[in-house]
């Protein structure tokens, strides 16, 4: 597998090889490699990578319920990851031989792969008439759209959630303009949503986390879109850090708010995301020192006091009442219970 | 005149000697120093250093007016700016002899000072009943205080607003715990009320930005309090971008919202915040870059790709429905028209 080490963009663009279960895990837990869709995928591919290890292992089945429960506890907040590695357990057992196996793992995580993909761009389609509402509405202004953290290709096999739509309707000479927030700690929007619609020639302006509520209130955003790492069956959304916040703004002044995401991440045993979704808490220390360029060397430097105590949970939970709607690759859905059982048995 | 030069905090503790206008004018613009009620106190000097230089120039009044008008538009979101102005250029005018002209800016723009402190030790005794109610509340255990920028002693003469109470209840022995938010993109959470707080002992944790949310759903903050550059006479409150952000989750989780403010805060001309307070614009650049310390030295660190573009906005308006109540040196005060007339009547 190759993979693009995230950790480098957006200033330089380096592709890691990876062959065995460990290199994956730890791109997966160093976040190489990030979103809910991409660490689905990976993780699947980890899995196929740890049968094919198990192969020389004392028993095959013990390795790999101890790899299963190794990424499903690494990144817990995304439910992508582990619904990808159950998916992939569950397989082992229609498998007769160990050669059968290993074979089963690698189509398997190469399905899940391909059909990231596919339902990213069923979301793209299925979203950008929002966006094209809103033109019209404008009668052709540009529509300004505010994402949080990053939800793009780089978070998915391709195409993303959040941005699918974005490009669609850039794509479709629709007039469109992101205001990208940088998303502390890690700064994803800041070095790949920016990345991503800088080169994807799509008009853009990078923001502190802190200005969104202003631009509201100013009619400087005319929809809030956003990724998900889980949604529960009532339609809270756990997502990137911040992401409730932007919520409640949109709520108080009247924009829209969109969360986009495939069926794989909807946990549908959940009923409350404040109480039941664990939220990853990560190193402090990536709260305390900031990474960037400087005279063309990657670097970190210190933001605070050395002795300055950080906290750094990476994750917040939207209340379904704060979402407009979420759109999935089988349409658009209201966050609600009864709709989100719609979709998921039609 | 001296000055902490707090663009080197808080890795370098830098004084800076003050002798002309400009090189004040230029510690203003640049934010050699900042905070609300500081930049009244050194737009006050600022005017008994030009009325000293007037002396030579072909007429005292003119270049006192030139002054007066640079200085004001220099930073015009707070208020404190402008009416120290306002107050030295007026003290003009009861002057006979030019020399007495300069006498007077000079005791004036210390009695501003003064008045500066006193006012925000005033303060700290007015707020501090806020958090000796919530510690008797909770029966002793820990109150956390979640804050916004820096409100303290360095954006003050001395104590600060905001920090004023929380330093006060700290000196009483009240179990006092500071989430303190790094309040991109200058960093003044992080680089200041850190500093602060380490300094004096007081127990806190840098969060990023985006983590108040989270943190009010998990009954993690007790109450949020903040400073202020402009108060309107219907109680909406101008301060640091992203201050909104967090009065609307206090509002959604039932956390109070305070903000400290000294009586100069207060703008009786407007009575609309969001849509007549000027927002002051910044250099795109402070978003772009992050300064910080690496290997003993003070570095910027390039966050986004190079072409990326970015937007300032240096404050929000937080509407006086979301606040809880307004602390000055006269008391605590509902923001509504009514109490806020009655602050300034009584």
């Amino acid at each position: 597998m190759r993979i693009i080490d995230q950790r480098h963009l957006p200033h330089n663009f380096v592709v890691e090889d990876i062959t065995t279960f460990e290199q994956m895990f730890t791109a997966i837990t160093d976040m190489h490699l990030r979103g809910a869709g991409l660490i689905g995928v990976a993780a699947a591919y980890a899995m196929y990578l740890a049968a094919y290890e198990a192969t020389k292992a004392p028993s095959f089945n013990q390795h790999m319920e101890q790899c299963a429960q190794r990424l499903i506890a690494s990144r817990p907040t995304a439910v992508n990851l582990a619904w990808a590695v159950r998916l992939m357990l569950a397989e082992l057992a229609g498998a007769n031989s160990t050669p059968q196996k290993v074979d089963k793992m690698r189509e398997l995580a190469a399905k899940i792969a391909h059909e990231d993909a596919a339902s990213c761009h069923s979301i793209g389609q299925h979203g950008v008439a929002l966006i094209e509402g809103l033109s019209q509405k404008k009668n052709g202004d540009t529509v300004n759209v505010l994402t949080h953290c990053n939800a793009g290709w780089l978070a998915f096999t391709d195409y993303g959630s959040a941005l699918a739509p974005i490009y669609e309707a850039h794509r479709r000479g629709i007039k469109v303009h992101v205001w990208v927030d940088e998303t502390r700690p890690r700064n994803q929007g800041a070095s790949l949503t920016a990345w991503e619609l800088l080169n994807g020639g799509v008009p853009h302006t990078l923001i502190p986390d802190n200005a969104g509520g202003h631009l509201m209130q100013h009619g400087m955003v005319d929809m809030v879109i956003v990724g998900a790492d889980r949604i529960t069956s009532n339609g809270d959304v756990a997502n990137k850090i911040g992401t409730y916040l932007k919520a409640l703004a949109a709520h108080d002044n009247g924009v829209p708010f969109y969360v986009a995401a495939p069926a794989s991440s909807f946990d549908m045993e959940l009923t409350d995301g404040i109480g039941q979704i664990q939220i990853e808490q990560r190193n402090p220390d990536e709260v305390r020192y900031v990474s960037g360029m400087r005279n063309g060397k990657v670097e970190q430097v210190l933001i605070c006091p050395q002795g300055t105590p950080a906290a750094n949970y990476g994750f917040d939970v939207t209340p379904a009442r704060l979402v407009t709607a979420i759109v999935t690759e089988r349409g658009i859905s209201r966050a609600c219970t009864e709709d989100i059982q719609a979709l998921f048995t039609k």
